[in-house]
């Protein structure tokens, strides 16, 4: 919105977006590029040409590939919109509220693709691994179990079944689950989250 | 791809490691390789290399890299093992077999390397993916629901159980659950499991 009529750094004349606007744009198609190919497979030469800019252009933003992941995996499900759902849910109901709200989220393609990009890129990115570990133990699965009392094992063992849902769904896209209704599978999973939860 | 010159698998003579032999090394690094760095993160070279073997010898036996990994992942949890065990539970013990029976296998890094590597490699890769896929599908959790006439869907739910308790226990260590006894974790997820399965 407010845009510096001339971009301030190291870029040429002309009207191009502006800075933040750019460093948006980078984000969003690399969040693109490490949903599809993790992030061992996303180059920062790729996500760059995606972006329509040049490398250096990325370095300057964000110094490596490394520095591009972070910012762009920052809050990949907003705790401070999922938490206070689930914790406003009553206790017996707390399973099904949160199936409902991660479906909600994972059904915007939108709001999937950083999960996505963090997941497949945990799974051989050790710095990747690092940021999706304290998303569970500390930003969100660990807050719902310290906000209920409910022992951290049990908490990941909810995130657990949580991940593997997401597996089968959207990255293996396995049949049945990939195309059940989201009623189908709250009325599958809520009883046994609520069991881990309740 | 087609070999000009193809010799006899599997008779070699004694003076070295005969082809069988070199065949099954090339294999088991494959493994370990595609089990700590997914498919895409194992390059042919880098399997040659490990296995103390010419890359030449290697695309002589499996052609290429997808080669060299589907016959490293043929039979990960090898159903023939597991699936008998798995259904001679009584009914009302299924869950607490499948998490009982999945433990034992993963407890022991040789057999866990080929689960790991089939798991990291489906994440960005289609190839593993259609593999896991058909593991998921045919193989092992399909052929458990026929067996029992349990739903697919909930067979598939509790795969998404186990998968993500793979994930946390394995790829992401993740505390409490990566150090969580067998028995811990057979009292949080057999009830669950149960509820799949029952």
């Amino acid at each position: 919105m407010t845009q510096a009529a001339r971009p301030a750094r190291g870029r040429g004349p002309g009207r191009r977006p502006g800075p933040t606007e750019t460093r948006e744009t980078i984000l969003a198609v690399a969040r693109d590029l490490f949903a599809e190919k993790g992030y061992d497979g996303a180059s920062l030469r790729a996500i760059a040409r995606a972006a329509g800019v040049d490398p250096a252009l990325v370095h300057h933003f964000f110094g490596n590939k490394e520095g591009v992941f972070i910012e762009a995996m920052r809050f990949p499900v907003d705790p401070a919109v999922v938490l206070p759902r689930v914790l406003a849910s009553p206790r017996d109901r707390l399973g099904e509220t949160m199936i409902r709200t991660f479906l909600e989220v994972w059904g915007d393609p939108d709001r999937r693709a950083p999960i996505l990009a963090m997941l497949r890129s945990a799974m051989t990115n050790e710095r990747a691994a690092a940021l999706m570990r304290e998303f569970i133990t500390s930003a969100l699965f660990g807050r719902i179990g310290q906000a209920t009392g409910v022992p951290l094992l049990n908490a990941q063992a909810a995130a657990g079944q949580m991940i593997g849902l997401m597996i089968l769904r959207y990255v293996l896209q396995v049949e049945p689950i990939a195309s059940a209704t989201e009623d189908e599978l709250v009325t599958l999973m809520a009883p046994t989250l609520q069991i881990y939860l309740g």
